[in-house]
């Protein structure tokens, strides 16, 4: 089964995301807005219950940590993807180390952009013209993100919560 | 702002759910296959702390239940609502019936039948038509539900989950 790991923000901050999402994101069905924490992988009945074990052993560690969304950017010409940028902050860096320890397989190839998608799978006209319109629309929110969630994906592409693991730092 | 609580079925059962409820169910994007458990209802920040500490006690006081979906059935004449009809367990009623104690405003006017929709806002023939050939095929699913959710509801009516509890039966 495939799982992925990501934190929800806040109400407010979703419903901004979807405003954008409903018309330029074709994921917008599959998920509500998120920060993806680390990246789809396949586990097993087994694999999973150690993920979780380990899991909760990594939101003892982290305390909350502060979003602040400061600005629409884009993954252009990587992909036609808009996003809200969220500041890298060291809470959420070390979050998403610990999420891709040697436990968890290692780092990824490519480094670690912490972001909100709000629009993808744009074509190049498309992409120019609303990137335009969105970054002039600007973001400038900041709250506080207190949990995580362990997620899988149906096989219509949609994902749902299997787990939710709060930010305590117990045993930091 | 608007909660409710669910349960998520095995990714199986929610998969062979999405394959009518894409179809058939208009909700089909705003959340994933599930059983409700408490309806939607308003809280704010302050009731919110109360009623996830309460919504833990009530997870230690539940074991997990068998979640027997035996057919599928309808809500008409009242709605023209299909579902899969999921055997209404003691242990389903009871945890119903604690997410309805007085603490949370009482029971429901209505009487509690435990179900996972499939189709729903049908016209009388689509309902007549459908329900026909989904009797047809039919449901006999068996799994074990050990954990329920809490979720919010953003503007575009689609659902967030805000947190997880595993039903523990520690403190029973």
């Amino acid at each position: 089964m495939k799982y992925g790991v990501a934190a929800f923000p806040s109400k407010k901050l979703q419903d901004i995301a979807n405003s954008y999402r409903k018309r330029y994101d074709p994921h917008y069905e599959l998920i509500t807005p998120h920060i993806t924490l680390k990246d789809e992988f396949e586990a097993n009945g087994a694999e999973i219950k150690d993920i979780v074990e380990e899991m909760a052993k990594i939101a003892k560690r982290h305390t909350p940590f502060k979003l602040h969304a400061t600005r629409v950017s884009s993954f252009s010409p990587v992909t036609n993807t808009l996003y809200f940028k969220v500041e890298p902050v060291q809470e959420i860096l070390e979050l998403h180390e610990d999420l891709h320890s040697d436990f968890f397989g290692g780092m990824p190839d490519y480094s670690f952009v912490p972001h909100i998608t709000i629009a993808q799978k744009l074509s190049d006209s498309e992409h120019s013209d609303i990137f335009g319109q969105l970054k002039m629309a600007g973001i400038d929110h900041e709250e506080t993100i207190d949990r995580i969630h362990l997620l899988y994906k149906l096989d219509d592409g949609s994902w749902t919560v299997y787990d939710t693991f709060r930010l305590t730092g117990d045993e930091q």
